[in-house]
């Protein structure tokens, strides 16, 4: 009878996403940040009625949403179309005045928290000290600020206080693979791992009473455990490893005395629970592969945001003393059945000095592809490319293209020496996974070496550029999304708060100069001669214009096809659903002209 | 401690509406026409999870939604921009290719339905007759059509098939108040109610069986009633009439034997169910005060849109053995508690002739009140004001307005007689009706002579126009939305099919040539020296734009103050939120000037 054409490239475009959420302390009322009408706002369900109601209408992403516990207002911080520098504002929790707070232009306010009678506020802002930052208590009351923590050699975050608020616990920040917690009280400042020159992180810490905190860290090991730490006997103890898991969230139930941590093997995640009273262990079932964040009612109920490779943020809820999962929200790709979806199937190779690499292919279906693969090096680098939605990714499989994406060295998940392998060697270790990547899949006939793509975003643009500059005969086109060209300006480019970790991260512009110039893509001007398309958001505090102005700029004088998309609303990422369908059909055209 | 301004008139702007839904056979699906994000598009829910995801992109609204009842396929209608000719499409329940399925352009197709197995598609079209419409069979296998029913002497509408889909039940619409049902069987057509020269009514009927159907009419009565209809006997029998209650929806559990009907008493709506095999009525508890669809699914369990005065469209489920009703949607005005929202005075006064008037009065809170009354005379004229949410209404009342809305005579909801009465008499009757009522706020303290404002859209538009031409004084300043200003223009602008009910319903325009000139708004130009602004969707198809152009070009040579709007993309009505926002703003700002 009635038969449909197959998706269309554009039910691609209208998957929507979840950015954060909140939940109230009676759990009557859930907040998303989530761009459901095409731009990003904050929604609401008043539960158990999970229909949306718009909250804000000023169509910007949220940083960090907070419940007043009384209900009486919510705090939530917004920049402004992608500049990263959140502002905090205070609304009534069913909507209405969005009433600035904290406003600092230029600046940011991360991890806003209230105290418990909702009084006064805590939030950490680059506005007195970009480098370093400082973590304030702001009196919503009296409308005076205190100074609670200012870093000195690192930055500083303010993360948590006390149950009592007599103590505050931060994190320094020194990089991805240096972060140390304390715990400022009133007497001292508490270092919660024990003092050693090996560096390790600390990766999510929480107060389970005055006394005594639980921490992940991976002091002294490769991969990060559950640890707890006393504040009076100041004795760090090791409570709970998992062999081949790496721990990183870590939420406390103080009612119950019970713990939930997340853990992630490679490229999915486990969700735990565990008894500290009777040192019991549970392993969660979870409906999806990752788990983005987690939130535990004052009655113990679960709230997960998650995703997997064919389906994008949802988030569920888990009452104490059920075990299934029951979906808040119902966010798919619309008229693609999820079975239609491509999972990725998880390859492992040994590199060019043996280590052994993991990655996601996702394989185009037989009766669509059209044989050519897109290396795709994820951003980060001290990130992994994971079992989770991307409607790029589903989006160009579904139009015949095969994706790989390899975890290199550096990538996260794999422990802390996997991790550190990218920091002051950006452009040799990371390049070659890169390249036996695709060496494995053409010896094992999952590539074809005549029909390769490039393409990748942030670090993983940075990447696209280097290996166009240095291995060009591999790819028959290029797509830089956001990435450094030259690593000397990023270095300079990058927010203040950034520059303390560069020197270890990417390297010192003095002392490894030479360094610096083999790992910065434009060095390898001349041998970029295949079809590249650059994409820039205009407002990125990250990889700012100019990287991208470069590259164009001295390829065109060179006389290479490169084609130019800047967005003047967009920063890292892309927060507008049109510029987002823009992005996408512009690499999809991009591709299909040159293979 | 924090405090927020209250609510700003955007938040007005913010609400959402419900146009039309539909349920799948098995109520796993439903489906709803709503603008979440700004326009009209398909939206669903997979039940019981409520979170709406989107079916359709085309940021049109939905004129009939039909599911296949194997859950295959549904049929929805479209129109281009408000220009009401929908065409028919197809598209997989959960999203994908909108297939056309019936286009004839310039053509409207209404009231698709389907057969039992899914494989026929009626409906009624104007595509080769605009005047008096035509009834289709379309079959989806072999693409054969076939006319079903041919009105000859009235616009025809097929409205559904017996069980078996030996007999059709169609509708012949000769004016409002006049309006015949219709079964053609095999053999046969046959009239529902007993031939007579009075005019009357069915406005709802359906078959119970091959052999009998129940319909809500109003013959020979004022107030419509239950009654059914023996096909075999011919016999037409009245079942159940409610005192002072006007009958007007209607819909059949076959499997239960329970029917079910709404009555409106004037400005707001009751619902019954009655048990046919028992002949036992129940008053059946609603979640609001307006009852504007009735769905019952295979299982007996209801759905209803509703309105009220405070609370814009929802939908609601009641389970056949359940009293409660679930909301499964959740809109409501963002930030505005409906305590806030005014619930309107329920008026009634006698007009010059005796005749009793009921009116809605909204009245600005003690706080807001600018003193101002604003006079609505509704559109139609054959409807009325009732206890629905309209955020003009609501965000001009929190601005300090008051608004009067009289259900002058002709209105609905009041009986056939008082119905008639706007019947070739639109500019005499319900103008005085509506200066009366303004008599009867000056009176009674409810206004101030000196402080009066008018506005009115469609036939409310042509009344404000009038009022102004012939009431000038009254009035501070004007604002006509779509409003015909020449009823000559007007009989011969309208759709092909509404032209045999002109003559019964405006006038003949040789026979009521005198009449017709009197009550044309254009008539008074003169007169007409207040401030005013004219609103009109340039794809209007019941008041074309040359109605408010000519009016607008006259007041314009006169040098009167007049400020005009057209929309290129919209038709009777605002379904472009970013539209309606810039009407209402234009709205206030323009009645603020001149207060």
């Amino acid at each position: 009878m009635l038969s449909f054409k197959k998706p269309d490239v554009d039910q691609f475009f209208k998957t929507f996403n979840i950015h954060d959420f909140a939940v109230s302390h009676d759990e009557s009322q859930l907040i998303l940040s989530t761009n459901l009408s095409g731009k990003y706002n904050l929604w609401a369900m008043d539960l158990p009625n999970i229909f949306p109601y718009p909250l804000t209408f000023n169509d910007q992403i949220s940083y960090g949403i907070e419940f007043d516990k009384q209900g009486r207002f919510v705090i939530a911080g917004f920049d402004k179309d992608g500049d990263e520098n959140a502002q905090l504002y205070a609304f009534p929790p069913k909507g209405g005045e969005l009433k600035p707070i904290r406003l600092a232009e230029g600046h940011r306010h991360t991890y806003p928290f209230l105290s418990e009678d909702g009084k006064r506020l805590y939030y950490t802002s680059t506005k007195d000290d970009s480098t370093f930052l400082k973590g304030y208590c702001y009196n919503l009351e009296t409308e005076e600020e205190a100074v609670v923590i200012h870093g000195d050699d690192a930055a500083t975050y303010l993360l948590t206080a006390s149950p009592e608020e007599k103590s505050y616990l931060y994190l320094k920040h020194f990089a991805n693979t240096n972060t140390l917690a304390y715990v400022k009280t009133i007497n001292e400042e508490i270092l919660l791992t024990p003092k050693t020159d090996e560096q390790h992180t600390v990766s999510a810490a929480d107060f389970v009473s005055e006394e005594e905190l639980f921490l992940i860290t991976n002091y002294s090991e490769d991969l990060s455990y559950l640890a707890k730490f006393n504040l009076t006997t100041k004795k760090f103890t090791k409570v709970l490893q998992l062999e081949g898991e790496d721990l990183n969230e870590l939420k406390i139930d103080r009612e119950r005395n019970i713990l939930y941590f997340v853990s992630s093997k490679g490229v999915s995640d486990k969700l735990y629970s565990y008894d500290f009273t009777h040192q019991t262990l549970t392993e969660l079932e979870t409906p999806a592969s990752i788990v983005e964040k987690l939130h535990i009612s004052k009655e113990g109920n679960l709230y997960l945001l998650t995703r997997s490779a064919t389906r994008p943020a949802n988030i569920f809820k888990k009452s104490h003393s059920q075990s299934e999962w029951t979906a808040l929200t119902n966010y798919g790709v619309p008229g693609v059945p999820e079975e239609e979806l491509v999972e990725p199937e998880i390859l492992t190779y040994p590199s060019f000095d043996g280590l052994e690499i993991e990655a996601l292919l996702f394989k185009a279906k037989e009766d669509t592809t059209n044989g050519h693969v897109i290396l795709w090096p994820h951003g980060g680098p001290q990130a992994a490319e994971r079992k989770e939605f991307r409607s790029l990714f589903q989006f160009l499989v579904n139009r015949g293209y095969s994706i790989f994406a390899p975890n290199f060295r550096g990538s996260s998940g794999y422990g802390l020496k996997f991790m550190k392998m990218v920091e002051g060697d950006w452009g040799h270790g990371p390049r070659l996974d890169n390249i036996e990547g695709l060496e494995f899949l053409i010896k094992n006939g999952y590539a074809d070496r005549e029909k390769i793509l490039l393409m990748g975003g942030s670090y993983g643009g940075y990447m696209a550029l280097l290996l166009h500059g240095r291995h060009a005969d591999y790819f028959k086109a290029v797509v830089d999304i956001f990435g450094p060209s030259d690593l000397f300006s990023f270095i300079n480019s990058v927010p203040e708060h950034w520059k303390p970790v560069m020197n270890q991260w990417v390297g010192d512009p003095v002392k490894d100069r030479e360094k610096l110039i083999e790992y910065s893509p434009i060095t390898y001007l001349e041998n970029m001669v295949k079809p590249m398309l650059v994409i820039q958001g205009a407002m990125d505090p990250r990889v700012i214009k100019a990287e991208s102005d470069q590259i164009v700029d001295a390829l065109q004088k060179n006389g290479v096809n490169v084609k130019y998309m800047v967005f003047e609303d967009e920063g890292h990422g892309f927060t507008k659903k049109e510029n987002e369908i823009k992005v996408y059909r512009a690499v999809l055209d991009f591709f299909n002209q040159y293979i």
